[in-house]
């Protein structure tokens, strides 16, 4: 398969981790969203909505959305299972899912922050406190379900490495990057840690990307 | 079953049509967001987010986030399906869904309308202006995948009643509150129609709900 994302993407982060766990051998596209890249008409025939990532199967149909994408892979190649049996169970895994994907990713993305910075002019420290702000209130949903009811285990469901931990991975790796202190979501931290120890996971990492700047290293 | 909705949440109009389409009797208890009571202390036991929906199965279990509960009454109560079988079709309305769920809707809930007005002091004239500017974007992609590959037909994909269309029909009603022309979507536009000739849509309005404010009949 053929993934079209970029380093810093946090959805394709999502799907590189999914194919890993899956197995499923996949060459990257970097497609540079901060030159815009994403907006080539040639990648638009691919994804009109000009986002990343987008995911060619091998018999050659686009795949957008990453967690259209991850449901995807899971019905195509069923093992490991990445949501669990019991339906209450998979229903937690998803929710899970929505808060950051849903309710924190998209207010963080590059056409928000140039919409905010540009269209409207604010600073880049007013967009760091938009940013902030919208992280930490998410984690702390994330950190209550985690913590409410006594579903979490190793991972965000029990002991089973789930979709909902492909998303807790890039957001917390995210949050780090932005230098917001995640001490107050212990486990969310926990299970990052935990999941730091994968291959799966930490081979999918932004810092281990091909298209990762070299003077970020 | 129990839903804590609000009239003119989107993410609770979705869930209201799934529980027509599924046949399954509820209750709603009226959440007004503008007022605040999303975040009254016995409400964030229900959902520590302090957002709706929330849904309260038989069983008494507290179900969160609109597309996890989508896909949750889906695998409870199968018949009507809200996903094609065919792989391929479940993951284009998984990502028409996504564009809506994720990429447009939580732009402009009254959290974010909170603080770009209240925080940051923007205009009514300038909150319109964004949320135009991401309505508009997102229906031109929903628009461009009902166009592009041929897949929808009656409804999103093809001519059966999926989880795209319980997404659609809020978004695009939406759109035309807030005077949003929708006339350069003609394909999103003619599904909603469609769509609004089906009791479990029509019964699901805003316009239709209890707590729908006198003073807009």
């Amino acid at each position: 398969m053929k993934l079209f994302g970029y380093w810093r993407s946090l959805a394709a982060f999502r799907v590189r981790i999914a194919l890993n766990l899956k197995g499923q051998p996949f060459e990257v596209v970097s497609t540079d969203l901060i030159k815009g890249e994403q907006f080539d008409p040639e990648y638009l025939k691919v994804n009109p909505q000009g986002v990343v990532p987008a995911l060619i199967t091998d018999s050659g149909e686009a795949l957008t959305q990453s967690m259209a994408i991850l449901e995807y892979l899971d019905e195509a190649f069923p093992a490991p299972a990445l949501l669990p049996e019991d339906l209450m169970a998979r229903a937690r895994v998803r929710a899970l899912c929505m808060i950051m994907v849903a309710d924190m990713h998209p207010l963080v993305v590059p056409r928000i922050r140039k919409y905010v910075t540009q269209d409207w002019g604010h600073s880049e420290e007013e967009l760091g406190a938009w940013i902030g702000n919208w992280t930490k209130k998410g984690l702390e949903a994330v950190e209550a379900h985690l913590t409410d009811g006594g579903h979490s285990g190793k991972f965000c469901e029990g002991d089973q490495v789930t979709m909902a931990d492909l998303c807790l991975v890039p957001q917390i790796g995210a949050a780090m990057l932005f230098k917001i202190d995640i001490t107050p979501y212990p486990n969310a931290k926990r299970i990052f840690d935990e999941c730091m120890t994968i291959p799966a996971f930490f081979d999918a990492r932004p810092q281990a990307q091909p298209d990762f700047p070299e003077d970020m290293k």
